[in-house]
């Protein structure tokens, strides 16, 4: 049985958990610069929440690809990256961020990373219109890279980020509709379609031929799903602490993830009716059925299992950047795939 | 001293109440059958609240106003609008809806148009999710316009309507920063940048001339502004049934609008404190204070200045039209500022 300690053993987490995009530390820290002394002030009466979400420990997962990959798609050979990849890195956190805060609403989440949601330490209402705001500023910038294709392409995003959430919304503890093609549709939806939008935009900027493009899109795709499908498996056997949030947050929700599928589809036919049987009781306070159905997901293999498909989508993002240059870039990208399958938060 | 009947004549209202733009009955049929057939059906889970907010009686101001001015501006005699004027129309109207789901959470607004919000019919969650899932079709929309002057205009619209709900909320009962300026940047934000966005963009997707998309620009925002007035006036002066909500909620919630300004600018010093002080009570619950201030506010001769104030915004707005040939768009324009002012809901 694998546990936490083999699918992320502490040892390698630990150095991968420190993994910074080296190959753009001074991209990196002009990012912070912009964000810090040019977007926080003037969000006006929002500058401290802005700063207090904008500023709490995220890793720049997604600014970074547009970072890296705009140096790594680029044609020429000096000043590498444009003023217009760094609105793309920017615009991508913004609709990140403003899609969390929504979301927090939505999932009445009541803390992320380890310190409330917005709508807690706030309100409500200030979280309705702090994402608005993000996602406003974001169509600003938007409109700053002056390349419709792009517009076209944040604008599906969008769009994916909502189907998304009432898909989540609509399946929950639905075991009938359950199946792969609905999991990895919403995966892609929530975290995918940014992901695959982010990589396609920066080759954009450089205007990359159209085969680059679609490696790139398709890089960000297998990399997004990569990325949720751990967040699914964190769920399960990450620790309060280090999600910054509590466990089985997920199951019990009824937002039934890719461990569920593997241990219904794998099980015999008295475990997965136990199972089913678990997960249709919708998990009452008081009982021990959250736990119960953990024990069954755990025992059915489905954590090593889950693990492995998302190993399965990084290699094929790696497979996506054969046709561009062996550099630091692509190196800190195969890294970062590394740190999404060995991430603990 | 002026009252409802002599502002709005009830004779001309009822005939100006039933005022449509004759000069686009067509394209606006056809506007319906897009928003019905086609919109309405793609929104998945949230079909009927969509429904019910995008059918619930509005007069279909904002995108009959992209239609009109597509005429208007049309360089080409025959078919004079483009299927991406209907684009405009339907992306104008979606922002213009989001934005009143998600300010009826801010503003805390029970009812709309007479009938329940969408956060009390069903909840705050849905009217989040709702809002976005319309500012995101918005944006799909925009970017069929491929015009990035047009997605730069309505980022900034985006970016104004949150900036005139958080101005909205930070000078609450704020008598200190109560003056001209504030007041109508206020306006324009919440309300006139729309206007403006929607005709200069009609315009611009006809290629007009810099001077002409001036114009047109100018006699949206002018309109808009003149919109806001009497939507600001009829909070003291309509009645709970023609509004579709209970009258002085912005007074009770401290939104010091027009009438509010004239009366503490031309009142004697003692009326003046009066004012203040009433208005400094904040309104408690079960207190006289808030019909002592109406009563203060309707002696001051405020509600005809108020009134006179948006007449002047719509001679403002015609007189935009000069260079703009006289036909029966134009007419419909006039007709639209008579209604404007005439209105009672």
């Amino acid at each position: 049985m694998l546990n936490q300690e083999e699918i992320s053993p502490y040892s390698k987490a630990k150095q991968i958990l420190n993994f910074q995009f080296s190959s753009i530390q001074a991209e990196l820290a002009q990012l912070e610069q912009i964000i810090i002394n040019e977007f926080i002030p003037q969000a006006g009466p929002l500058t401290e929440i802005i700063k207090y979400i904008l500023m709490n420990g995220g890793k720049r997962i997604r600014p970074s690809l547009a970072l890296v990959i705009g140096n790594l798609s680029s044609t020429s050979q000096n000043n590498k990256l444009s003023p217009k990849h760094y609105e793309l890195a920017q615009l991508t956190e913004l609709i990140h961020t403003a899609s969390l805060v929504h979301d927090d609403i939505l999932d009445e989440a009541i803390s992320r990373r380890g310190k409330d949601s917005i709508h807690v330490k706030w309100d409500t209402k200030i979280s309705v219109i702090t994402g608005d705001f993000l996602f406003a500023q974001a169509s600003v910038k938007l409109g700053k890279l002056e390349c419709n294709e792009i517009v076209c392409i944040y604008a599906d995003v969008l769009a994916n980020l909502c189907i998304g959430e009432l898909k989540q919304a609509q399946y929950r503890f639905d075991i009938a509709n359950l199946n792969w093609d609905n999991y990895l549709e919403k995966s892609f939806h929530k975290t995918a379609s940014l992901f695959a939008a982010t990589t396609k935009s920066a080759g954009l900027l450089n205007n990359q031929s159209p085969e680059i493009i679609n490696d790139l899109y398709n890089f960000g795709k297998n990399l997004g799903l990569a990325f949720q499908i751990i967040d699914d498996l964190l769920d399960f056997i990450s620790t309060e602490k280090d999600l910054g949030k509590p466990i089985l947050t997920d199951l019990k929700q009824g937002i039934l993830t890719a461990p569920v599928l593997y241990a219904l589809n794998d099980s015999n036919e008295s475990i997965k009716l136990n199972l089913t049987n678990l997960i249709q009781s919708r998990f009452p306070d008081g009982s021990n059925n959250l736990k119960e159905a953990e024990k069954i997901i755990k025992e059915s293999g489905a954590f090593e299992k889950t693990f492995n498909l998302a190993k399965s989508y990084i290699q094929q993002a790696n497979n996506n950047l054969k046709a561009l240059p062996d550099n630091e870039y692509k190196k800190d990208l195969f890294l970062l795939g590394d740190f999404i399958l060995a991430r603990l938060i």
